[in-house]
């Protein structure tokens, strides 16, 4: 299981236009070849916060313009999955090609199933979509930005407990396919009478990627972000780059506050899910280190 | 294979919300659990058309008010998979459980080749997005709208040749999964010496989903629209709904000028790709007449 970091496709100070995402994305399915190569089975699981808070604007922005109907953000999520599908697929079949590669690839629109008693949902704190002049009357939760830039909607980060058909996903891998899967950590949906219904939240992705890669008894999980190890003191005179660190290590570590929240906190927790429900070793590394079979840190039992 | 119309997700005079996408899905979806509690293997392919054209106005909408970049029509056909997917395995879902029947349901992110020497790509002539006051710079096509209302993208509507992933889509449903596929018609692509790169086109989603049901042999191609019957002499004193028709009387009445283009051709004309390719029937009707199994239109050989 492989989860992709939102800047594996769009990129601080770039435009995001679509040539420039294509080869974002080539740049780190380039760098998959290596697992492929070896002969791994490989699920991606990806990030959308770039893209589905551009697509919240655009849906604001549409009502202000054309009057158009604004979307939920779960509906904004699932078209964020079919968009940066689209985008996986074509990168990852030409870097394939040109390593000599054959595999086929394929992407699931995949709900992921929280709560409905998660305790976020009762206290929302993740701020999402654009900044207003006064809070909305949409019943959601708005939240005062604190630098005074106007009201914003706040959404619950609930936990994910199941992801709709895993089952596939996992055999397909296990066949040959390269899936992708719980995009922006996938659609959230709760149970109820009726089967499922989307809920405007966030699911952190390299939580719902940790559980999918449990779910499917993966041996190992990489979570690629931009730098190629994990720090503790970081961007002080004491930082250390770790080469492993033990599930108990990381607890402490993240007790300590060595990493942060919103970055590298939220991964490393993900990692330890891994490792705790039966997982052999998680690699918290950047894409291009995937040529070096050591590479990155590794979370061990 | 089952086609779904646009109309069964957006309808004419409602304002597009999230509940009224859902509870049209539903509604459609409820008619096919008569096909399901038949034993059908169902795969769906459904239209983008109100869809996409409302996420191209967003784009615009958002490059004028965000000055976000405006993201292609490929793009934007990708998005609409993942939205239009989400809604109808929720709305499947519903329906399925309350008619006491169980089957999974996936959605395939799917792209459909066309040609690149398309005589489409050179005569483009289908008008998408917005108006604007004069022509675009960005290497594509506009043309004035006869109404005055400004200038209009127009692109092609290629011929599909191919549909990534359909053998895997065949074996799903074969495994008795409603799969959720060529939405909209399928994203367009090329081939290229790197693989398939997208294009800014529309491809006809009744066509794309006969090609679909050739492709995985498939028993019947059902079309669903806004009318019963097809009709010859239509809005006329002679109008006759028609029950069979053999493919060689559907090419008469086409040439003829009996069904309208943009309308009820385009998807005889499907129906005749199927029956001429190996189909054994293919029945254009409305959603509501599925309980009767004698229903609609049958094209015939």
């Amino acid at each position: 299981m492989v989860a992709f970091g939102g800047n594996a496709l769009l990129r601080a100070g770039e435009k995001g236009t679509f040539e420039e995402q294509l080869a974002n994305v080539e740049r780190t399915c380039a760098q998959l070849c290596h697992l492929v190569a070896r002969g791994y089975d490989i699920v991606i699981g990806h990030g959308n916060g770039p893209q589905v808070g551009n697509g919240l604007l655009r849906q604001e922005a549409g009502k202000k313009v054309f009057g158009l109907e604004a979307m939920p953000m779960d509906f904004c999520g699932a078209e964020t999955q079919g968009s940066i599908a689209y985008l996986i697929e074509t990168g990852m079949e030409h870097v394939l090609r040109r390593a000599g590669l054959a595999r086929p690839v394929v992407s699931l629109v995949t709900r992921v199933e929280v709560p409905a008693d998660d305790p976020g949902f009762q206290n929302p704190t993740k701020p999402v979509g654009p900044y207003y002049m006064e809070p909305g009357k949409d019943g959601a939760t708005y939240r005062q930005d604190p630098a005074g830039r106007g009201w914003r909607k706040v959404v619950a980060s609930p936990r994910p407990v199941s992801i709709r058909n895993i089952d596939l996903v996992e055999r397909l891998a296990r066949e040959g396919y390269i899936v992708v899967t719980v995009g922006g950590g996938g659609i959230p949906v709760v149970k109820d009478a009726e089967g499922f219904h989307g809920v405007e939240a966030v699911i952190d992705k390299d939580l719902a990627s940790a559980l999918a890669a449990v779910t499917m008894k993966a041996d190992e999980f990489y979570i690629l972000t931009d730098v190629p190890k994990v720090y503790i003191h970081f961007h002080t005179p004491e930082q250390q780059a770790l080469d492993t660190m033990t599930v108990a290590e990381a607890r402490r570590y993240l007790a300590e506050g060595m990493f942060a929240e919103g970055s590298m906190a939220p991964k490393v927790r993900a990692g330890i899910y891994f490792v705790e429900n039966g997982g052999g070793q998680c690699v918290i590394t950047e894409a291009s280190e995937l040529g070096n079979s050591a590479c990155g840190t590794r979370i061990i039992p």
